[in-house]
């Protein structure tokens, strides 16, 4: 019987996540139950969302209950199984889970995954798991992009914006990155194929993309919300669609004291269409976003990085890397090895 | 050769319009060219947005020039004709034309309306003119009502949020009118069968809202803004939709002191579609919506009411009964006689 590790979630954070509000706790583990297989962590995902799913707000899915394991998501290996479908051994998304060593989950609501020559195992983490699904149905589904339309991404050399910027190329696009380091942003340019990217730093953003956009912007892919939302809107073409993805910049912020974009009234003159999503809306259409994104990956039209923080005891502190802006890439905890 | 009257406008306004920002010219006419038509005006059409068309803000037409007469809409008889297909007599919708008694217009650019016994020429102005297609196609187009969902519609007994509940009710929904004063409210649940009212100037808003919708809100017809739109937000359902029609309580306001919802990050949990639209972007499909709202009217399913106001000299002065929230239905300034 395995000792497991498990993050416990035990008080709301106030701001960033500090010291104290989660606890890495050592228990026994009970027998496997019936049709469930018990996946060990192999690599436990770290996204935003998390924040939101740590405070008691009215989001898209019920907070995290104090005093309970931390909600994620993961690849594992399954270990033991009760469940004919999924054999030990079998590599598995384990959809969602909880940051532990050891999660034992229904056998059917897991995901096994596919072994492909030459595609290591965090492109499941990345282009083909939920980042790039999100990135794939936000921009393709919502926003719709047409050749030579331009496109703004923030929190481009995220996992998510680095794949839309990637899929807007594809599509025939101008496609304009905003990042926080000259190293991100010449990743997008020189790697990724962005035809331009923006240090929001060090540069003046609202002149940046006058230069960089002179048709104006048709698509905001938004992923941070603020000031530098408020940058964009004002550039929107008419009609321009905006995929709502993300406000990271406001997770950590007290509630009582967020805004809207000053210049909202800008959605109206410009008609623009803004349509928040969320990722697990289109869990029927994965197949879909999955064979295109796998085709991009085996053309070689798709760069993917991965940020990875080795330890299940460094989880807390490896997701606010992505408040600092640290990662460029996928952010990846590796809680243990990968089989050969 | 007829004398005109016009309203020039002279300044643009900081908040209200006041005395000054307009000025009635009394000038000759030259001669009428070819191809044009002399438009008597008989009502002249007075809408939220001609605030917006004073201001120099970057809008989706331009701003009025200083020193030209102001712009507007209206419903008036041919008095003289260079025109074959638009003979004397005829009553016409203008389009953009101008606050004057006369317009000259090109005949290929007014729009001849039947005579149908029984419907006064006001239906012109309001279930059949840009303020009816307005609330058609943003319900209709956008928002995509299903019979049993819960409509919220500001602004309520105005002419565009009039005719959305009415619609709403005929597609088989929940409506729930928000509006400024007792008199409204009654009329919206009486006469226009809305579910229910609220007076937000004497009711919690918030309270009244969680009374009358035990389902969540799933379509915001927003007109107005402000704390009414963010108590409204609050209560969207998942795939709710918001056709941002209007924000009139903006429209007298300083820009540099407006903000958008505080709740904004609403729009992203409950994957809300808000989708900004000016009717003029439908003008190529006002037949379909005049069928449509023409066959609701005979049926006698739309019920409609006008604001008449008395003389060109009082346009600017009417203006201001829209952003008081004096008017019930159609604002209405009458110019001269129609046609017995």
């Amino acid at each position: 019987m395995p000792t497991n590790q498990s993050w416990y979630l035990r008080k709301r954070p106030v701001g960033e996540v500090s010291q104290g509000d989660l606890e890495l706790v050592t228990e026994d583990m009970p027998a496997l139950a019936d049709g469930m297989v018990r996946v060990r962590t192999i690599y436990l995902s770290l996204d935003p969302t998390h924040r939101i799913w740590m405070s008691d707000m009215d989001a898209y899915l019920p907070p995290v209950e104090l005093n309970t394991p931390m909600r994620g998501g993961s690849i594992g290996v399954v270990e033991d199984s009760n469940s004919a479908a999924v054999p030990v051994g079998s590599l598995v998304n384990t959809g969602l889970a909880t940051w532990a060593l050891y999660n034992d989950l229904p056998g059917d609501g897991v995901t096994v995954l596919p072994v492909i020559p030459g595609l290591p195992l965090t492109a499941f983490m990345g282009p083909l798991g939920a980042t790039g699904m999100t990135a794939y149905f936000g921009l393709m589904d919502i926003a719709k992009p047409k050749p030579g339309e331009t496109i703004v991404v923030s929190a481009a050399a995220g996992a998510v914006g680095s794949m839309v910027g990637q899929i807007g190329k594809i599509q025939g696009c101008r496609v304009i990155g905003i990042a926080g380091s000259d190293e991100k942003c010449r990743w997008l340019t020189d790697e990724a194929g962005f035809d331009a990217a923006i240090n929001y730093k060090t540069e003046h953003v609202g002149a940046a993309l006058d230069n960089h956009c002179p048709d104006g912007i048709d698509i905001n892919f938004e992923n941070v919300g603020g000031e530098i939302m408020e940058t964009v809107i004002a550039r929107l073409n008419d009609f321009s669609r905006m995929p709502l993805c993300g406000l990271i910049s406001t997770y950590n912020a007290d509630p009582s004291t967020t805004t809207g974009p000053k210049n909202f009234d800008t959605l109206l003159m410009r008609r623009t269409k803004l349509q928040g999503f969320i990722i697990i809306d289109y869990l029927d259409r994965f197949a879909e976003g999955a064979a295109a994104m796998g085709q991009w990956l085996m053309e070689g039209k798709l760069k993917f990085e991965t940020d990875m923080v080795d330890g299940l005891e460094n989880a807390p502190t490896a997701l606010g890397r992505l408040f600092e802006g640290a990662n460029l890439g996928k952010l990846v905890l590796k809680v243990s090895e990968p089989p050969a």
